[in-house]
């Protein structure tokens, strides 16, 4: 495993609180007997380390924005409390911008070879910590880069994704986080891996062209070229699918058929793959076409794992360890998460359940505010340890108006929480404090 | 001002929980070092004891239905919680039932004369304390008993009222909480007070018509037959217009319109009461046409304060006063109230302003959770005492989904308060626990 990057040694020109921040609270610490002092109201509880760690409200917020709104709420619903923002993502859109910001990280862009051969103006991010990159191969190689008119599935190349790798190789960086939904490609990473300077070779020799179509001639690949700082580079892929290569749910025929391809181009593909996996087995010595995830991404997982080395995790941890998580849950009280919507999904490892099972591990309080809640969770979120479930709207009203106003409505909802925990110091244990 | 009726002395055939029940939990009392206690969680907080006294929701749950699904969200939200459900109610429609229900009462059903004469079965309730009578003047004398198509704005008479309140006071009754709203009459409540024995003469002596048409040849008002027993009865009446008998304000000049009557009925009725007010001044030697609340119920106002000796009353305080609220309050260690919608209108002296305003005056903190909240009137109420404002939809939804599953989201959103509250616990004074 890796050490998650610290977000204290990057720079950080957005308002990106620290933790143990000049105001830490701790020091000095409640006096032990404050809670018996007699009649009254007593002294006021200490400020309360408030870590705000939403994921984006889909159709409404990204991450950084549910955050911002979150933690004003924090502020008015408890003054004086010492609140991180560290906005969160799941892997796949809007992750590397949640990364940056929570980091203090900062964008490349970089003209790549789009799907189709075309040029594309690609991003990529370089995270606080100034050596991990995150790559989102949509940006390079998704298929919202292709008109619908226009998708040739058999040709779609991860060549631009590659050369984003190399671009970032080439600014120093030694770990990439890549997130890989979106793609239009099955070329079973390929093109990628020609952008890093492997050969994928035909009987006779020559370079076969791009895509997954043509990788039924393969015959061989020539590695001898892969760049070698690939070698001391630490890779983690975000990936939520756990199909392997080939075979009935994999990546040719399940996702190709999303991406244009004709029941008879889906055989082209699965025989490309599966000449692929062949090919590679016998290249590197091991046969990693059945590993989970090798099929996501038309199989660029699966170059990934079996030539690079890679590690495929679930996007919601990478993303979490990336932002040092559980640096951050070990200093605050109690978090904040949130989504758009909490429903049966959230359960099935979302987010905001993978947050609220850290949360459960170090014992620590969370409290879940989105936009929309399905009650007939809770009890199963209650079980995850999540403390409260609140819903950000405040009226019956249309969902396109809640999203209008969702900041609005979520820094009100933050406040309420807020104000409920604060009024909840009064009933603790003691004598309580009676006005008259 | 009266004392307050005693739910604890009352018959309760509802589950209507007692303060100072065998659970209550204040014996044995916290120790007062309990809160320095050591590593941990600590020991478990003491039972809090939770007043839960809402308005109705209007358009979806009664007070009492709102009451007893926010009782089960505290104690799901809160388990070992003292709940008391008191609801309350502001005068209008529904306020008997709420007083009922809150102490126990129950109904009495009687023919009286309608509004046009005819027969009606009207309802009047008599509270968990024995003596105390609630009355609503549209059971017997309302709008809603005359179709639109055969208003009479001249003749309808407050008669049937008159009728409830002897009724009453053959069961013993001597203390009688009248609600106005909702009337049919413009009469002066000179029919109330001849179903009480009073006499409206003309100059020959004869008894005038019913209605408030015939009031301009009032020549005297005999009362030598009015019922002695109003001379021991006590009359509050639930009040929250200000109108004058007479007048631009009056009642017949701006009521009279909405119960059928034409530009040149309203003048008619206008002449028939400054004709009662100077009869009635001259006979009881004092003049209060120009008392708040005289026009009110056309009129009806008038003749309660006037002749019957009654003190008008905003609605909510009346209902607050007659379940005892202050003393479940001096019990309470929270409050939790609510309505349909939170918004300007309630800061404006509606039911949940006033239950803050009180609880703000004894010190004890209060939770609003209403169907539909406006976060624009947050500061507002904050300053008036309340702690926070909650909404209880979960979800962007049209109203009358909302609406049909009011009682659900109510209680889900009482649990969400409670758990809050309850996590709140944590954070106060001393060392925190802190899990690992």
């Amino acid at each position: 495993m890796h050490p998650p990057s610290d977000p204290r040694q990057a720079e950080a020109p957005l308002p990106h609180p620290r933790p143990r921040a000049p105001e830490d609270p701790r020091l000095p610490p409640p006096r032990p007997d404050a809670g018996s002092s007699g009649r009254g109201p007593g002294p006021s509880p200490p400020p309360l380390r408030v870590l705000v760690a939403p994921d984006s409200f889909k159709g409404s917020l990204t991450a950084p924005e549910a955050a911002s709104a979150m933690a004003r709420g924090v502020r008015r619903g408890w003054p004086g409390a010492a609140v991180v923002a560290l906005p969160l993502a799941d892997g796949g859109e809007g992750t590397a911008a949640a990364l940056v910001q929570a980091t203090g990280g900062r964008w490349f862009v970089r003209r790549v070879t789009g799907p189709l051969g075309e040029p594309v103006d690609a991003r990529w991010a370089l995270l606080g910590d100034g050596r991990t990159a995150v790559i989102e191969m949509a940006a390079a190689s998704g298929l919202l880069l292709v008109p619908p008119d226009r998708r040739r599935p058999l040709e779609a190349t991860t060549f631009g994704t590659g050369e984003l790798i190399r671009d970032a190789l080439d600014h120093g960086c030694r770990r990439l986080l890549v997130a890989i939904g979106g793609s239009a490609t099955t070329d079973g990473g390929t093109g990628m891996l020609a952008a890093l300077g492997a050969r994928f070779l035909d009987a006779a020799g020559a370079p076969l062209p791009p895509g997954g179509g043509p990788l039924r001639r393969l015959a061989r690949i020539d590695l001898g070229g892969l760049d070698p700082r690939l070698a001391e580079t630490a890779i983690e892929v975000a990936c939520d699918v756990d199909n392997p290569l080939t075979g009935p749910r994999g990546a040719a025929r399940v996702y190709a058929p999303q991406k244009g391809a004709t029941p008879e181009q889906v055989e082209i593909l699965e025989a490309g793959l599966v000449r692929l996996a062949d090919v590679a087995a016998r290249t590197l010595g091991r046969d990693l076409r059945d590993e989970p995830g090798a099929g996501a991404a038309g199989g660029l997982g699966f170059a990934l794992l079996a030539f690079l080395g890679a590690r495929l995790r679930p996007g919601a941890e990478l993303v979490m360890d990336a932002v040092g998580f559980d640096r951050h849950l070990e200093w605050a009280d109690l978090v904040l998460t949130g989504e758009g919507r909490t429903d049966a999904q959230t359960l099935a490892g979302k987010l905001v359940a993978r947050v609220a099972d850290r949360c459960r591990a170090r014992g620590r309080p969370v409290v879940v505010i989105s936009g929309a809640v399905d009650p007939a969770v809770e009890p199963a979120l209650r079980q995850r340890g999540v403390a409260a479930l609140l819903a950000a709207t405040p009226a019956p009203m249309p969902p396109d108006q809640a999203m209008a106003r969702a900041a609005v409505h979520l820094e009100a909802a933050a406040t309420t929480a807020l104000r409920l925990l604060h009024l909840g110091t009064r009933f603790g244990p003691g004598p309580r404090p009676r006005g008259g």
